[in-house]
C-alpha cells in the first residue's frame, strides 16, 4: 500500500510532512475541512484546515500547558468553561482537578464526534459527570451566558477560518464578562517564531483588558516551530505566585518547575523586535 | 525556475521540508555529505549528511542556548575549547565574554572554508585574534593536547557519521583531562521527543565522570521535534548559582530568566519513561 503524503506548510515554503497509513476520515463540515490519518510517526493526526491540531504523540505538551499553569494557580477553581476544544483533550486535563462543573463549547459538532471514534484517549472526558459540552458559537455564548466561570480555557485554532472572531478584542470583553473576579483564563496565543508581529497586538488588546497579562511558551513538537505561545489572563491572580494543591499524577509534561519556568521569555520575545 | 524539495526524516515517516529557491553547494567531504541551500523560509541552511545543521533564520537558538550557560556560570572564562563548530557560530558566540583565547578543533576543512564562503554572519569570527582554528580529529586532540581550558563547548553533529565518536565515554575522560578543575563543559546532546533512550544511557556514562551533570532545553525550530537537550558538566561549579557579569549584548535568546528556565525538565524527561 502506497503511503499518503500529508503536509503542513509553515510558510509559503516550508513545513512538516508525515506519511500516513491510512486516511481516516476527510470531510467538509460546515466550519472546515476535517481530516484524519493514521501515521506510523505521531499515532492518529487531527488536521483542521490543512493545520495539525493534534496527534497522538504529542498532544500532551500542548493540552497541559494550555491548561495546568492556569488551574494551578487559581485557589479554589469550581466552574470552568473551555472554548473550543472539540478533540476533549483540554477537557480531560481539566477534569484531573477538583472541579465542580466542566462546560465545552464547541462550534463544530463533526469533530466532536470523529473525535469520539478516532482519539478515545482525548474524548473519554466527554463521558464525565462534571462535563457538559455544548455546540455552539463560542463568541456568542460567553457574550450571552448568565453562567459564571472561575477559569476559562481558550482552545482555539489559529486566527483564520472558523476560529478568526476568537482572537478579537470583543471576544475576551465577552470571557471578563463571563469571568469571577479572581478568575483566570488560558488562551493558546500561536508560534512565536512565526507569528510575532500578531503576538505583540493581541498583547496590547489584552493588557486594555486585564490587570494580569503574561505570554508563557512550551513546545509542541509538531506545531509550527516547534514552540508555542499562550496566554494568561487575570485581574487578581499573578501565576507565579504559588501552588495550591499537589499536581495531578499521570502528567507527562507538567510540573512545578515547568510552570515557573515557562514564563521566562526569551529577549527576541521581550523586545517583540524580531523573528 | 522550479525549487528543489529539501527534507530532513525525523522519523522514517516524518520530518520537515524547505522549497530552496537555489543549491548553492553540494559535495562529498572525505567525512560527509554537505550541502548549503539558498531558501526564502529561513535564509541558509547547511545540512551534512541529510541532516539540517545550521539556518540562518533560527541558528542564534541553537548557539546561544549551547554557549551562554556554561560560559555565564563560569567566573573567570579565559581559555575556551570547541569541538566541532565548523561553522563558527558558537566561536562567534563564545567570543562575545571576555576570553583570553579560543581554540576551534573541527575535523572537516571543507565545512570551515564553506561557511566563510556561505554564512559570513557565524563565520566573520574566525578572524579574531583570540580564535585559533585548527583542523583535526577532536577526539585525538582532547587525548593528546598539553593545553587547559576554562570551559569547553561541543557543538558535534549527530551520534552517527564523523562525530560518532563525540558521544562515548572515552571522549568525555579526554575532556575531563584538559578541563582545568574548576572548568565546565557544555554539550548538544540530542531531541529530548526522538533520543530519549540514548539521552538515558548518556546521562549515566556522564555521572560516571562529573560531580555535577544537568541536562538543559531550548527551542530549535528546525531540530527534530523543535526542541533540544544540552548537557552542563562540571567537578565544581553548579550551574544555577550566580551570573558572574552582565550578559552580552545584541542576544536574540538567552538572558538570565531562561538560563534558570532551561533547567526545568518536563516529568517526561524526568522519570525518563518516554516518549
Amino acid at each position: 500500500m502506497r503511503a499518503i503524503e500529508v503536509r503542513e506548510f509553515h510558510t509559503p515554503a516550508s513545513g512538516i510532512f508525515f506519511r500516513a497509513a491510512r486516511r481516516l476520515l476527510s470531510e467538509k463540515t460546515p466550519f472546515q475541512k476535517l481530516e484524519i490519518y493514521e501515521t506510523a510517526s505521531h499515532g492518529r493526526v487531527l488536521m483542521l484546515d490543512g493545520l495539525v491540531q493534534t496527534t497522538e504523540r504529542d498532544e500532551f505538551f500542548y493540552h497541559e500547558m494550555l491548561v495546568h499553569p492556569a488551574m494551578m494557580s487559581h485557589p479554589r477553581p469550581r466552574d470552568i468553561l473551555i472554548i473550543g476544544g472539540g478533540d476533549g483533550g483540554t477537557l480531560r486535563e481539566v477534569l484531573r482537578h477538583p472541579v465542580r462543573s466542566a462546560v465545552l463549547v464547541e462550534i463544530d459538532a463533526r469533530v466532536i464526534e470523529a473525535c469520539r471514534e478516532y482519539f478515545p484517549q482525548l474524548s473519554a472526558s466527554f463521558a464525565d459527570k462534571r462535563a457538559e459540552i455544548i455546540v455552539a458559537d463560542g463568541s456568542r455564548f460567553v457574550r450571552e451566558t448568565d453562567r459564571r466561570f472561575d477559569g476559562i480555557l481558550v482552545d482555539s485554532s489559529d486566527p483564520v477560518g472558523p476560529s478568526a472572531f476568537l482572537h478579537r478584542k470583543a471576544f475576551y470583553a465577552g470571557l471578563k464578562r463571563c469571568l469571577r473576579s479572581n478568575g483566570i483564563i488560558a488562551a493558546q496565543a500561536g508560534a512565536p517564531v512565526f507569528h510575532l508581529r500578531h503576538l505583540r497586538r493581541k498583547r496590547a488588546i489584552l493588557k486594555s483588558l486585564f490587570n494580569f497579562v503574561f505570554y508563557y511558551l512550551g513546545p509542541v513538537p509538531t506545531y509550527p516551530g516547534g514552540l508555542w505561545c499562550y496566554a494568561f489572563l487575570s485581574d487578581r491572580i499573578h501565576p507565579m505566585k504559588r501552588l495550591h494543591r499537589k499536581t495531578p499524577k499521570g502528567l507527562r509534561y507538567y510540573n512545578w518547575d515547568v510552570h515557573q519556568a515557562a514564563f521566562a521569555l526569551p529577549e527576541f520575545l521581550k523586545d517583540q523586535t524580531l523573528v
